[in-house]
């Protein structure tokens, strides 16, 4: 088993940040402007892109983590979760952000470590300066997108 | 053991991306301005930082591989691998990265995954465009830089 791991420190309040993880309009404002669904616990959140699309159920929403399992989308993320726990650092709300449960380091699983990344930024850019980089208008890294 | 894994695809020729990986002058212009050493088969580069620096031995230098073990540095990086492996698809020069051997995933790991994300995004822009963020340019993702 595998994970991907990131850090993104976000100059704001946890509160500002937990919105844009727990609500539609605020994954919608960073992730892919195409969610719907029900951003409840125990709720599924559509995520559509261009190229295809995730459904996540929602395990656990809390101000200081939100837990997601892949429930529908490509087969190497069916049963994987992905987690954002929460923490204020000073002037910083921290993201731990994990995409765990890989069963093999495909190449697929490298190009999501990347994307993750620009996705992670875009909130960053969302919560400070009111922006962000939604699908589909997100940063190219390869020739998957 | 647990791995940091991106991929990246850049729009031009292996050579290209090659030099920007093999040689002192490519290495500054989008990992940090301050890289001195040897970059040849058994030489050590020196790669320095505000917060600090690594000393990377050259394991492997070929057009379709570069491996380095870093031999100074922080004590989570020392003995731990960062390899590029370079293939080339349509138009892209196609990069997987590893930065392979971490005994923990701390914190740090966490950070150093979405740094290793922006600095390979770095090396796609100078590819693409001419010029790339190093440090101290870089791009800052949270409040370790």
């Amino acid at each position: 088993m595998m994970d991907i791991l990131h850090r993104v420190g976000i100059k704001s309040s946890l509160n500002d940040v937990y919105r844009a993880l727990a609500t539609l309009d605020g994954l919608a404002a960073w992730w892919t402007t195409d969610t719907q669904g029900e951003s409840t616990s125990g709720g599924v959140i559509q995520f559509r892109f261009p190229e295809g699309g995730f459904d996540m159920k929602v395990l656990e929403l809390r101000p200081e983590r939100v837990l997601w399992e892949v429930v529908e989308g490509p087969e190497e993320w069916i049963g994987t979760t992905v987690s954002f726990d929460l923490k204020q650092e000073g002037d910083y709300a921290i993201i731990l952000f994990k995409h765990q449960g890989w069963r093999e380091p495909v190449e697929f699983m490298y190009h999501c470590s990347t994307k993750w990344a620009t996705f992670l930024l875009s909130l960053k850019s969302l919560v400070e300066t009111g922006k962000g980089a939604p699908s589909p208008n997100d940063v190219r890294i390869d020739n998957w997108n």
